[in-house]
Protein backbone atom coordinates (compact mmCIF):
# COMPACT_ATOMS: atom_id res chain seq x y z
CA UNK A 1 0.00 0.00 0.00
CA UNK A 2 3.06 2.27 0.84
CA UNK A 3 6.21 2.75 -0.55
CA UNK A 4 9.05 4.50 1.88
CA UNK A 5 9.99 7.47 0.96
CA UNK A 6 13.69 9.55 0.91
CA UNK A 7 14.24 12.36 -0.63
CA UNK A 8 14.23 16.24 -0.08
CA UNK A 9 10.51 17.39 -0.98
CA UNK A 10 8.77 14.96 1.45
CA UNK A 11 5.44 16.52 1.76
CA UNK A 12 4.89 16.73 -1.90
CA UNK A 13 5.91 12.84 -2.27
CA UNK A 14 3.38 12.32 0.36
CA UNK A 15 0.89 14.13 -1.73
CA UNK A 16 1.80 12.02 -4.31
CA UNK A 17 1.23 8.51 -2.53
CA UNK A 18 -2.02 10.10 -1.59
CA UNK A 19 -3.19 10.54 -4.94
CA UNK A 20 -2.12 7.60 -5.98
CA UNK A 21 -3.79 5.47 -3.72
CA UNK A 22 -6.70 7.58 -4.90
CA UNK A 23 -6.12 6.20 -8.72
CA UNK A 24 -5.87 2.99 -7.72
CA UNK A 25 -9.04 3.22 -5.41
CA UNK A 26 -7.77 2.41 -2.34
CA UNK A 27 -8.95 5.67 -1.21
CA UNK A 28 -12.36 6.73 -2.04
CA UNK A 29 -14.58 10.02 -1.31
CA UNK A 30 -15.77 9.80 2.30
CA UNK A 31 -12.93 7.56 3.49
CA UNK A 32 -10.76 8.33 6.08
CA UNK A 33 -6.85 8.59 6.22
CA UNK A 34 -4.70 6.70 8.45
CA UNK A 35 -3.89 8.44 11.28
CA UNK A 36 -0.89 11.02 11.19
CA UNK A 37 0.83 8.40 13.30
CA UNK A 38 0.26 5.50 11.13
CA UNK A 39 1.12 7.71 8.32
CA UNK A 40 4.78 8.71 10.55
CA UNK A 41 5.68 5.01 10.74
CA UNK A 42 4.50 3.26 7.18
CA UNK A 43 6.06 6.10 5.39
CA UNK A 44 9.61 6.60 7.33
CA UNK A 45 9.14 10.90 7.07
CA UNK A 46 8.78 13.06 9.83
CA UNK A 47 5.34 13.77 11.70
CA UNK A 48 5.63 17.49 10.47
CA UNK A 49 6.00 16.55 6.66
CA UNK A 50 2.69 14.64 7.08
CA UNK A 51 0.88 17.64 8.43
CA UNK A 52 2.25 19.59 6.19
CA UNK A 53 0.84 17.21 2.74
CA UNK A 54 -2.56 16.75 4.94
CA UNK A 55 -2.44 20.98 5.09
CA UNK A 56 -2.36 20.93 1.92
CA UNK A 57 -4.72 18.74 1.04
CA UNK A 58 -7.15 20.64 3.08
CA UNK A 59 -6.43 24.16 1.59
CA UNK A 60 -6.71 22.42 -1.78
CA UNK A 61 -10.13 21.15 -0.57
CA UNK A 62 -9.20 17.33 -1.18
CA UNK A 63 -9.09 16.44 2.75
CA UNK A 64 -11.38 17.82 5.96
CA UNK A 65 -10.06 17.34 9.10
CA UNK A 66 -12.69 16.91 11.64
CA UNK A 67 -11.14 17.94 15.23
CA UNK A 68 -10.78 14.73 17.45
CA UNK A 69 -12.08 12.45 14.62
CA UNK A 70 -9.54 12.31 11.72
CA UNK A 71 -8.64 13.36 8.00
CA UNK A 72 -11.34 12.26 5.35
CA UNK A 73 -11.05 12.49 1.67
CA UNK A 74 -14.21 15.21 1.43
CA UNK A 75 -17.49 14.04 -0.20
CA UNK A 76 -17.71 17.23 -2.70
CA UNK A 77 -15.60 19.60 -4.20
CA UNK A 78 -17.26 22.70 -4.78
CA UNK A 79 -15.08 25.10 -3.57
CA UNK A 80 -12.18 23.55 -4.74
CA UNK A 81 -10.55 26.10 -7.02
CA UNK A 82 -12.08 29.17 -5.14
CA UNK A 83 -8.95 29.36 -2.85
CA UNK A 84 -6.46 28.97 -5.69
CA UNK A 85 -8.60 31.23 -7.95
CA UNK A 86 -9.14 34.23 -5.51
CA UNK A 87 -5.37 34.43 -4.46
CA UNK A 88 -4.53 34.17 -8.20
CA UNK A 89 -6.69 37.41 -8.59
CA UNK A 90 -5.26 39.31 -6.19
CA UNK A 91 -1.86 38.99 -7.24
CA UNK A 92 -3.12 39.94 -11.16
CA UNK A 93 -5.57 42.45 -10.13
CA UNK A 94 -7.71 40.48 -12.23
CA UNK A 95 -10.21 43.27 -13.49
CA UNK A 96 -14.05 42.52 -13.00
CA UNK A 97 -14.23 42.13 -17.34
CA UNK A 98 -11.97 39.40 -16.99
CA UNK A 99 -13.77 37.23 -14.28
CA UNK A 100 -17.22 38.07 -15.69
CA UNK A 101 -16.35 37.49 -19.29
CA UNK A 102 -14.92 33.77 -18.19
CA UNK A 103 -18.46 33.63 -16.78
CA UNK A 104 -20.11 34.65 -20.13
CA UNK A 105 -17.84 32.33 -22.21
CA UNK A 106 -19.17 29.42 -20.25
CA UNK A 107 -22.36 30.15 -19.10
CA UNK A 108 -23.59 30.50 -23.21
CA UNK A 109 -22.49 27.00 -24.03
CA UNK A 110 -23.55 25.39 -21.34
CA UNK A 111 -26.88 26.62 -22.14
CA UNK A 112 -26.72 24.76 -25.82
CA UNK A 113 -25.44 21.67 -23.37
CA UNK A 114 -28.09 22.29 -20.94
CA UNK A 115 -31.13 22.19 -23.77
CA UNK A 116 -30.26 18.64 -24.67
CA UNK A 117 -29.57 17.33 -21.56
CA UNK A 118 -31.90 18.70 -19.49
CA UNK A 119 -34.80 15.76 -17.82
CA UNK A 120 -38.14 16.67 -17.28
CA UNK A 121 -37.59 17.14 -13.40
CA UNK A 122 -35.25 19.79 -14.38
CA UNK A 123 -37.60 21.48 -16.20
CA UNK A 124 -39.97 21.62 -13.88
CA UNK A 125 -38.10 23.13 -11.29
CA UNK A 126 -36.52 25.58 -13.62
CA UNK A 127 -40.78 26.65 -13.84
CA UNK A 128 -40.96 26.70 -10.65
CA UNK A 129 -38.04 29.25 -10.21
CA UNK A 130 -39.45 31.83 -12.69
CA UNK A 131 -42.95 31.67 -11.48
CA UNK A 132 -42.00 32.08 -8.43
CA UNK A 133 -39.35 35.11 -9.31
CA UNK A 134 -42.55 36.70 -10.80
CA UNK A 135 -44.45 36.37 -7.58
CA UNK A 136 -42.42 38.18 -5.34
CA UNK A 137 -41.32 41.64 -4.67
CA UNK A 138 -38.61 40.99 -2.69
CA UNK A 139 -35.45 42.18 -4.52
CA UNK A 140 -33.23 39.84 -2.25
CA UNK A 141 -35.51 36.70 -3.13
CA UNK A 142 -35.41 37.63 -6.60
CA UNK A 143 -31.68 37.54 -6.67
CA UNK A 144 -31.55 34.24 -4.87
CA UNK A 145 -33.81 33.02 -7.28
CA UNK A 146 -31.61 34.53 -10.27
CA UNK A 147 -28.42 32.89 -9.49
CA UNK A 148 -30.75 29.71 -8.44
CA UNK A 149 -31.88 29.84 -12.33
CA UNK A 150 -28.35 29.98 -13.46
CA UNK A 151 -27.14 27.33 -11.86
CA UNK A 152 -29.89 24.50 -12.03
CA UNK A 153 -29.18 25.65 -16.25
CA UNK A 154 -25.60 24.55 -15.36
CA UNK A 155 -26.60 21.71 -13.73
CA UNK A 156 -28.49 20.22 -16.29
CA UNK A 157 -25.72 20.49 -18.40
CA UNK A 158 -24.91 17.28 -16.99
CA UNK A 159 -21.25 18.22 -16.38
CA UNK A 160 -20.11 18.00 -12.81
CA UNK A 161 -16.81 20.42 -14.01
CA UNK A 162 -18.51 22.81 -15.58
CA UNK A 163 -20.91 22.97 -12.56
CA UNK A 164 -17.37 23.44 -10.70
CA UNK A 165 -16.14 26.27 -12.91
CA UNK A 166 -19.45 28.20 -13.09
CA UNK A 167 -19.68 28.04 -9.08
CA UNK A 168 -16.46 29.39 -8.29
CA UNK A 169 -16.69 32.17 -10.90
CA UNK A 170 -20.03 33.43 -9.31
CA UNK A 171 -18.62 33.04 -5.88
CA UNK A 172 -15.43 35.07 -7.03
CA UNK A 173 -17.92 37.51 -8.73
CA UNK A 174 -19.83 37.69 -4.93
CA UNK A 175 -16.64 38.70 -2.86
CA UNK A 176 -14.56 40.35 -4.99
CA UNK A 177 -17.43 42.67 -6.97
CA UNK A 178 -19.32 43.16 -3.79
CA UNK A 179 -21.28 45.84 -5.07
CA UNK A 180 -22.24 43.64 -7.96
CA UNK A 181 -25.87 43.03 -7.38
CA UNK A 182 -26.53 46.87 -6.06
CA UNK A 183 -24.75 47.70 -9.59
CA UNK A 184 -27.35 45.35 -11.42
CA UNK A 185 -29.95 46.11 -10.01
CA UNK A 186 -29.04 50.10 -10.48
CA UNK A 187 -28.59 49.50 -14.28
CA UNK A 188 -31.41 47.12 -14.82
CA UNK A 189 -34.41 49.74 -15.40
CA UNK A 190 -36.61 47.77 -17.35
CA UNK A 191 -37.42 44.79 -14.81
CA UNK A 192 -39.13 42.96 -17.93
CA UNK A 193 -36.14 42.70 -19.88
CA UNK A 194 -34.55 40.33 -17.36
CA UNK A 195 -37.89 38.38 -17.23
CA UNK A 196 -38.38 38.41 -20.76
CA UNK A 197 -34.92 37.32 -21.35
CA UNK A 198 -35.28 34.31 -18.87
CA UNK A 199 -38.58 33.06 -20.60
CA UNK A 200 -36.52 32.58 -23.44
CA UNK A 201 -33.68 30.72 -22.39
CA UNK A 202 -36.46 28.81 -21.26
CA UNK A 203 -38.28 27.93 -24.43
CA UNK A 204 -34.74 27.15 -25.65
CA UNK A 205 -34.29 24.06 -22.86
CA UNK A 206 -38.75 23.00 -23.26
CA UNK A 207 -38.08 23.06 -27.31
CA UNK A 208 -34.63 21.20 -26.32
CA UNK A 209 -32.97 23.58 -29.10
CA UNK A 210 -29.71 24.49 -28.36
CA UNK A 211 -28.73 27.05 -30.93
CA UNK A 212 -31.59 29.08 -29.43
CA UNK A 213 -30.91 28.52 -26.27
CA UNK A 214 -27.21 29.26 -26.55
CA UNK A 215 -28.96 32.84 -27.98
CA UNK A 216 -31.11 33.56 -25.55
CA UNK A 217 -28.11 33.27 -22.87
CA UNK A 218 -25.89 35.24 -24.92
CA UNK A 219 -27.95 38.07 -25.45
CA UNK A 220 -28.80 37.62 -21.61
CA UNK A 221 -25.18 37.55 -20.15
CA UNK A 222 -24.44 40.79 -23.32
CA UNK A 223 -27.22 42.84 -21.42
CA UNK A 224 -25.84 41.76 -17.60
CA UNK A 225 -22.34 42.75 -18.87
CA UNK A 226 -23.27 45.99 -20.06
CA UNK A 227 -24.43 47.03 -16.31
CA UNK A 228 -21.38 45.72 -15.28
CA UNK A 229 -18.84 47.31 -17.19
CA UNK A 230 -19.89 50.38 -18.56
CA UNK A 231 -21.22 52.04 -15.33
CA UNK B 1 2.25 45.08 8.94
CA UNK B 2 1.59 41.98 11.09
CA UNK B 3 -1.13 41.06 13.99
CA UNK B 4 -0.29 38.41 16.27
CA UNK B 5 -2.11 35.98 16.18
CA UNK B 6 -3.99 33.65 18.56
CA UNK B 7 -5.97 30.43 17.71
CA UNK B 8 -6.77 26.99 16.62
CA UNK B 9 -6.59 26.75 12.85
CA UNK B 10 -3.10 28.86 12.71
CA UNK B 11 -1.61 28.10 9.34
CA UNK B 12 -4.82 29.31 7.62
CA UNK B 13 -4.37 32.65 9.53
CA UNK B 14 -0.98 32.89 8.61
CA UNK B 15 -2.10 31.88 5.09
CA UNK B 16 -5.15 35.06 5.69
CA UNK B 17 -2.03 37.49 6.53
CA UNK B 18 -0.34 36.98 3.39
CA UNK B 19 -3.15 37.34 1.77
CA UNK B 20 -3.68 40.12 3.52
CA UNK B 21 -0.05 41.68 2.71
CA UNK B 22 -1.18 40.77 -0.84
CA UNK B 23 -4.37 42.88 -1.17
CA UNK B 24 -2.99 45.53 0.35
CA UNK B 25 -0.12 45.18 -1.67
CA UNK B 26 2.33 45.05 1.01
CA UNK B 27 3.40 42.02 -1.26
CA UNK B 28 3.24 41.78 -4.90
CA UNK B 29 4.74 39.08 -7.83
CA UNK B 30 7.87 38.54 -7.38
CA UNK B 31 8.43 39.48 -3.99
CA UNK B 32 10.55 37.69 -1.36
CA UNK B 33 8.64 36.47 1.64
CA UNK B 34 10.34 36.84 5.29
CA UNK B 35 12.12 34.46 6.48
CA UNK B 36 10.07 31.82 8.26
CA UNK B 37 12.34 32.59 11.31
CA UNK B 38 10.87 36.10 10.98
CA UNK B 39 7.42 35.06 10.28
CA UNK B 40 7.59 32.76 14.08
CA UNK B 41 8.43 35.56 15.59
CA UNK B 42 6.33 38.15 14.21
CA UNK B 43 3.21 36.42 14.01
CA UNK B 44 3.90 34.78 17.31
CA UNK B 45 3.11 31.53 16.29
CA UNK B 46 5.34 27.96 15.81
CA UNK B 47 7.64 27.75 12.72
CA UNK B 48 5.84 24.58 11.90
CA UNK B 49 2.42 26.50 11.60
CA UNK B 50 4.35 28.99 9.19
CA UNK B 51 6.14 25.80 7.09
CA UNK B 52 2.83 24.47 6.50
CA UNK B 53 1.38 27.38 5.43
CA UNK B 54 3.76 28.60 3.24
CA UNK B 55 3.89 24.46 1.90
CA UNK B 56 0.44 25.12 1.09
CA UNK B 57 1.00 28.36 -1.15
CA UNK B 58 3.65 26.48 -2.57
CA UNK B 59 1.44 23.82 -3.97
CA UNK B 60 -1.75 26.00 -4.75
CA UNK B 61 1.26 27.98 -7.17
CA UNK B 62 1.56 31.04 -5.50
CA UNK B 63 5.37 30.91 -3.72
CA UNK B 64 7.93 29.36 -5.38
CA UNK B 65 10.92 28.00 -2.94
CA UNK B 66 14.06 28.62 -3.90
CA UNK B 67 16.37 26.30 -2.08
CA UNK B 68 19.09 28.39 -0.35
CA UNK B 69 17.41 31.52 -1.22
CA UNK B 70 13.95 31.70 0.35
CA UNK B 71 10.25 31.60 -0.35
CA UNK B 72 8.76 34.31 -3.49
CA UNK B 73 5.93 35.46 -4.88
CA UNK B 74 5.53 33.70 -8.19
CA UNK B 75 5.28 35.71 -11.01
CA UNK B 76 3.40 33.19 -13.20
CA UNK B 77 0.28 31.53 -11.95
CA UNK B 78 -0.34 29.44 -15.03
CA UNK B 79 -0.39 26.04 -13.37
CA UNK B 80 -1.85 27.17 -10.41
CA UNK B 81 -5.20 24.78 -10.98
CA UNK B 82 -3.36 21.89 -12.17
CA UNK B 83 -3.45 20.56 -8.68
CA UNK B 84 -7.10 20.84 -6.98
CA UNK B 85 -8.14 20.18 -10.66
CA UNK B 86 -5.84 16.78 -11.12
CA UNK B 87 -7.26 15.20 -7.80
CA UNK B 88 -10.58 16.36 -8.28
CA UNK B 89 -10.17 14.58 -11.28
CA UNK B 90 -9.06 11.50 -9.86
CA UNK B 91 -12.09 11.71 -6.80
CA UNK B 92 -14.93 12.43 -9.10
CA UNK B 93 -13.50 9.98 -11.42
CA UNK B 94 -14.74 12.77 -14.05
CA UNK B 95 -15.22 11.59 -17.64
CA UNK B 96 -13.18 12.29 -20.90
CA UNK B 97 -16.15 13.67 -21.90
CA UNK B 98 -16.64 15.94 -19.13
CA UNK B 99 -13.14 17.35 -19.41
CA UNK B 100 -13.24 17.81 -23.48
CA UNK B 101 -16.93 19.49 -23.24
CA UNK B 102 -15.08 21.99 -21.04
CA UNK B 103 -12.54 22.75 -23.05
CA UNK B 104 -14.98 23.00 -26.12
CA UNK B 105 -17.56 24.98 -23.88
CA UNK B 106 -14.55 27.46 -23.12
CA UNK B 107 -13.25 27.73 -26.97
CA UNK B 108 -16.29 28.27 -29.07
CA UNK B 109 -16.88 31.58 -27.23
CA UNK B 110 -13.16 32.26 -26.57
CA UNK B 111 -13.09 32.21 -30.38
CA UNK B 112 -15.69 35.39 -30.80
CA UNK B 113 -13.89 36.98 -28.08
CA UNK B 114 -10.40 36.61 -29.88
CA UNK B 115 -12.18 37.72 -33.07
CA UNK B 116 -12.83 41.49 -31.30
CA UNK B 117 -9.62 41.47 -29.83
CA UNK B 118 -6.84 39.83 -31.97
CA UNK B 119 -3.95 42.96 -33.02
CA UNK B 120 -2.37 42.44 -36.31
CA UNK B 121 0.61 40.56 -34.45
CA UNK B 122 -1.03 37.97 -33.11
CA UNK B 123 -2.71 37.99 -36.40
CA UNK B 124 0.61 37.23 -38.10
CA UNK B 125 2.09 34.56 -35.56
CA UNK B 126 -1.70 32.60 -36.61
CA UNK B 127 -0.63 32.54 -39.78
CA UNK B 128 2.87 31.69 -39.40
CA UNK B 129 1.69 28.76 -37.48
CA UNK B 130 -1.06 27.85 -40.12
CA UNK B 131 2.10 27.91 -42.74
CA UNK B 132 4.55 25.93 -40.96
CA UNK B 133 1.64 23.24 -40.44
CA UNK B 134 0.95 22.96 -44.09
CA UNK B 135 4.67 22.41 -44.80
CA UNK B 136 5.60 19.87 -42.36
CA UNK B 137 5.30 16.21 -42.57
CA UNK B 138 6.17 14.98 -38.62
CA UNK B 139 2.82 14.37 -37.36
CA UNK B 140 4.64 15.24 -33.66
CA UNK B 141 5.54 19.19 -35.15
CA UNK B 142 2.34 19.34 -36.67
CA UNK B 143 0.60 18.68 -32.96
CA UNK B 144 2.62 21.13 -31.27
CA UNK B 145 1.55 23.94 -34.01
CA UNK B 146 -2.18 22.71 -33.78
CA UNK B 147 -1.85 22.86 -29.89
CA UNK B 148 0.31 26.32 -30.39
CA UNK B 149 -2.71 27.74 -32.57
CA UNK B 150 -5.27 26.80 -29.80
CA UNK B 151 -3.53 28.72 -27.42
CA UNK B 152 -2.77 31.86 -29.50
CA UNK B 153 -6.10 32.56 -29.95
CA UNK B 154 -7.14 32.33 -26.14
CA UNK B 155 -4.27 34.88 -26.19
CA UNK B 156 -6.00 36.79 -28.43
CA UNK B 157 -8.99 36.95 -25.93
CA UNK B 158 -7.02 39.42 -23.89
CA UNK B 159 -8.51 37.38 -21.01
CA UNK B 160 -5.82 36.44 -19.25
CA UNK B 161 -7.90 34.29 -16.73
CA UNK B 162 -8.99 32.12 -19.95
CA UNK B 163 -5.65 31.56 -20.68
CA UNK B 164 -5.40 30.04 -17.45
CA UNK B 165 -8.19 27.75 -17.35
CA UNK B 166 -7.65 26.78 -20.94
CA UNK B 167 -4.28 26.14 -20.67
CA UNK B 168 -5.09 23.68 -17.35
CA UNK B 169 -7.76 21.67 -19.03
CA UNK B 170 -4.93 21.42 -22.14
CA UNK B 171 -3.11 19.84 -19.71
CA UNK B 172 -5.38 17.79 -17.86
CA UNK B 173 -6.38 16.35 -21.42
CA UNK B 174 -3.08 15.28 -21.66
CA UNK B 175 -2.45 13.97 -18.68
CA UNK B 176 -5.30 11.99 -18.17
CA UNK B 177 -6.33 10.94 -21.94
CA UNK B 178 -2.81 9.69 -22.92
CA UNK B 179 -3.44 8.38 -26.04
CA UNK B 180 -5.88 11.24 -26.85
CA UNK B 181 -3.20 12.36 -29.95
CA UNK B 182 -3.27 8.84 -31.24
CA UNK B 183 -6.30 8.81 -31.42
CA UNK B 184 -7.53 11.78 -33.07
CA UNK B 185 -5.11 10.86 -35.82
CA UNK B 186 -6.21 7.42 -35.81
CA UNK B 187 -9.42 8.94 -36.46
CA UNK B 188 -8.38 11.99 -38.30
CA UNK B 189 -8.65 10.77 -41.95
CA UNK B 190 -9.42 13.41 -44.07
CA UNK B 191 -6.07 15.60 -43.34
CA UNK B 192 -7.93 18.46 -45.11
CA UNK B 193 -11.00 18.99 -43.15
CA UNK B 194 -8.45 20.24 -39.82
CA UNK B 195 -6.77 22.22 -41.95
CA UNK B 196 -10.14 23.50 -43.33
CA UNK B 197 -11.16 23.98 -40.25
CA UNK B 198 -8.19 26.18 -39.15
CA UNK B 199 -8.13 28.74 -42.27
CA UNK B 200 -11.70 29.17 -41.53
CA UNK B 201 -11.11 29.95 -37.62
CA UNK B 202 -8.46 32.28 -39.06
CA UNK B 203 -10.69 34.12 -41.61
CA UNK B 204 -13.23 34.77 -38.47
CA UNK B 205 -10.38 36.78 -36.76
CA UNK B 206 -8.80 38.13 -39.73
CA UNK B 207 -12.75 39.74 -40.23
CA UNK B 208 -12.99 40.45 -37.25
CA UNK B 209 -16.00 38.48 -36.97
CA UNK B 210 -16.77 37.00 -34.09
CA UNK B 211 -19.81 35.16 -34.89
CA UNK B 212 -18.48 33.27 -38.13
CA UNK B 213 -15.06 32.59 -35.88
CA UNK B 214 -17.28 30.95 -32.59
CA UNK B 215 -19.01 28.91 -35.19
CA UNK B 216 -15.98 28.05 -37.23
CA UNK B 217 -14.38 26.47 -33.88
CA UNK B 218 -17.71 25.16 -32.79
CA UNK B 219 -17.48 23.29 -36.03
CA UNK B 220 -14.06 22.18 -35.49
CA UNK B 221 -14.35 21.23 -31.58
CA UNK B 222 -17.37 19.15 -32.66
CA UNK B 223 -15.12 17.33 -35.27
CA UNK B 224 -12.50 16.20 -32.91
CA UNK B 225 -14.80 15.70 -29.99
CA UNK B 226 -16.31 12.98 -32.61
CA UNK B 227 -13.08 11.52 -32.76
CA UNK B 228 -12.79 11.62 -29.20
CA UNK B 229 -16.05 10.36 -27.59
CA UNK B 230 -17.44 8.23 -30.42
CA UNK B 231 -14.36 5.82 -30.40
Amino acid sequence: MFTEIKSTRIYEQVIDQIKEMVVTGKLRKGDKLPSERELTSKLGVSRSSIREAIRVLEVIGIVSCKQGDGNFIRTDFENILFEPLSIMFLLNKSSEREIFELRRVIEVETAGLAAKNITIKQLQEIRLILDDMEKTEDEDLKIKLDKKFHYKIAKASNNFLIVTVLNTISELIDSFIKDARAKILETRKEKNIIETHHEEIYDGLVNRDSKKCSEAMRKHMKMISECFIEE
